[in-house]
């Protein structure tokens, strides 16, 4: 009886020994073969050299489509879909422009430009601009005390991004509705436009933009994006009590919806062929940049996993979907569809990942599952440590794989990359192929080519 | 007798929760101190735009020490001494040059430009250069069989620097013995000059310098680092069994010694003041670069240490010293003189820390200690979790504190940080203030304040 014991407790355990060293084996053949690999850090270079930024409904979008789907096939896929779907089409229109002018204490008018970004989806204010005293809050609550002064105003938010914050997803989770509702929070108050600060700490005077939403219950004003030195600038003139008065120009457009696609390759599961993991990044981007770390990395992540399976031979259980997703940045329209047409097939979506935080050196995890799936996920945690990505939380996701995450409860996860380089560039000029590192975008996809092949292999 | 029991096992622990969270709050307040503060990216920027490159001997090095002196007085210090060390005086003499010579398959001859940096310590070609047919190896093993080719020739060491480990320094590790010893290996055989593979994986063509030393036995042959992008042109035409000869025009010269000085700040403390705890990193840095991530980010982050501590008004327990070395990279000299004046003056140095090994996102500390020391320090990492530290291995130290290691025992360590960037800049002319992200930077010395205030407090 004590031998039999001994034999139940002692043979899951030499069972769960074997499963570990042939996982860990795996996983070294993994990394081996894309650190060896220039496939990924080329396709990035393809991706944001040859077409560059590319804002869903913009041209560059339709070229990314193409070169997507050909990556894809490329990479193995053994089928490759378009799956069609209405993106919004905003577009900047022009170069955005800003000034505040002022008399200096000798008297003299003095006219300083504001390096500026439209924020995406905003009105322009068109060629003639809008000018108006500008008037400083440093948060909702200080527009809400001076709300009987904006009549005929631009407000300028300068809630400042928290240097404190050891994740700066923080930061902007804090700050980001300034830039989302800001505008329309103003022209409640009878503001004519908006001039936002930056979401960044960056030490450059690049401008950020981002996606920005009106209130359909007040005028859709003009609202941009101030570079961080400009900000202190005009810091610098409301402490010492100057007057100011500020010009924009802007000439943002929201023309009517158009047509755009997530680009799907997929890898056929032997034993369930009907039950879907996905992995995917966001193939659109802003028009300022190349898209390259927001979000070319997350796209050639993806691609890259795909590659090496085949590269190796590995065959999952389940089907693999590797997707670019076709708007995320100004309405998230890709998931949506995405989870819309899962749900019409009557798919069996079991497991999501994203790669949406930047192509920087992965530190782990962040996943939306129940206890029992966390718990597998916690145990697996040992097999991540060799590559860099063991920090294993909970909570995160991925924007474009909510709408399955609502729709069916599927389990979903993001990779967490170091973030302290990513609000530098984020939405700015500077997010270009040379702000990514060849090593750190393929460590990212080690990593998750790792957890795919776990959930894969052990379902959750 | 029970109640007594319980409350001597309740009380340790009591104790225990109340240091923890006490400790924890302090870090915190370190870590709000050190991201809020500008002083450490704007004292990297005067060391590196406004002093240079400062190899040791050279004018920009004694700048750097005035202005390192300057830096730990501003950050605080008690006392701020300058420890005079001899330290070898190298310099590069002038513009490196080489090309190799061939014929293409349409007979005509074809000179290729090479991008090249002579070994640190190397002795120059001079201005009439060597010129020779150039020979390839990939290894000593096959330098060894072709021992009796070598005679007259020049020798291309072509070890590659390996992609597949995850900490980088492990490729390094095992390839710099080329760069190291790899001219004198060739003279042995009458080689009349090598060139070396750069100790890289970057993605572009820069050369990287570093140390080699000749071994008196054998002429003292010129000797360069080739970029990789040539590198792999070389290696081309070599595959294709094409005859090269190499020129190379280097002008290096070893001069006499000179004097150098260790700059050391001093918190005196206030239980054991003759106790030292040192932290540091290394002032000297080669002539083709800005020492931006080797090691100005290590300086800088120990200077402010120094200036956070001060600024909590923290008073250590035992004397921390703050120290910029004199000379690290082509003779540690001045760690050598720092254990050795601490011999002299019969101190009693408890713990050593190090930053050299870039200014990136921190991942956790390598220690060489004793066990029971190392299972005090290990039971401290969950303080360390929010900040990125908290990767704690064996086997690490640095090499200026080695000296105080071998001569004392003293238990020392060093930050590790994230190490994926390191050797695309790495001795080459990528390491600029650019490369360095202010809040990696800061993170860093919030990391190094951590372990310090601990290791204080707790002694080992």
């Amino acid at each position: 009886m004590k031998k039999i014991f001994l034999l139940t407790l002692i043979a899951p355990l030499t069972v769960f020994a074997q499963n570990n060293a042939s996982d860990s084996s795996f996983i070294k053949n993994i990394s081996d073969n894309i650190l060896s690999s220039r496939a990924s850090y080329n396709n990035l270079r393809t991706l944001t050299k040859t077409i560059g930024g590319r804002l869903a409904g913009s041209p560059q979008m339709v070229k990314a489509e193409q070169w997507g789907a050909q990556a894809l096939r490329d990479a193995g896929a053994d089928n490759v879909m378009l799956q069609e779907c209405m993106v919004p089409h905003w577009v900047r229109g022009g170069k955005d422009k800003a000034s505040v002018t002022y008399k200096n204490t000798n008297g003299e008018t003095i006219t300083m430009q504001l390096n500026v970004l439209a924020l995406g989806n905003s009105n322009g204010s068109g060629p003639k601009g809008v000018q108006a005293p500008l008037i400083r809050v440093n948060s909702f609550d200080e527009l809400e005390q001076k709300k009987d002064q904006l009549k005929g105003k631009i407000v300028f938010y300068n809630c400042p991004f928290e240097d404190t914050f050891i994740r700066t997803f923080e930061a902007y989770g804090k700050n980001v509705v300034y830039r989302v509702t800001g505008a329309s929070r103003a022209a409640k108050y009878g503001a004519i436009a908006v001039l936002v600060r930056s979401m960044s700490n960056s030490t450059n005077n690049d401008p950020h933009t981002g996606a920005m939403r009106y209130n359909d219950s007040f005028p859709k004003i003009p609202a941009a994006a101030v570079g961080l030195r400009d900000v202190e600038k005009l810091d610098t003139l409301f402490d010492n009590g100057v007057q100011l008065t500020a010009q924009l120009f802007t000439y943002g457009k929201m023309l009517p919806d158009t047509i755009g696609h997530n680009v799907v390759g997929e890898l056929k599961g032997t034993e369930f062929p009907n039950e879907i993991i996905t992995v995917g990044g966001h193939l659109d981007s802003w028009d300022v940049n190349e898209g390259a770390h927001d979000d070319g990395t997350g796209v050639t992540q993806t691609i890259e996993v795909l590659r090496a399976f085949k590269a190796l031979g590995f065959q999952p259980r389940h089907t693999i979907r590797f997707v670019l997703f076709a708007n995320e940045e100004n309405g998230t329209r890709g998931g949506k569809k995405y989870a819309e047409l899962a749900k019409q097939n009557n798919e069996k979506p079991v497991f999501a990942l994203e790669s949406d935080a930047g192509g920087f050196t992965p530190r782990g995890f962040s996943f939306t599952l129940n206890d029992s799936s966390w718990n597998k996920i916690a145990s697996w945690k040992k097999l991540f440590e060799p590559y860099g990505g063991c920090d294993f939380s909970r909570g995160g996701g991925g924007a474009d794989i909510e709408a399955l995450h609502e729709t069916f409860g599927t389990p979903v996860a993001e990779l967490i990359p170091d973030s302290q380089r990513y609000f530098d560039i984020h939405h700015a000029a500077g997010d270009v192929f040379e702000a990514v590192n060849a090593r750190e975008l393929k460590l990212g996809a080690i990593n998750m080519a790792a957890l795919l092949y776990l959930v894969d292999k052990y379902d959750l």
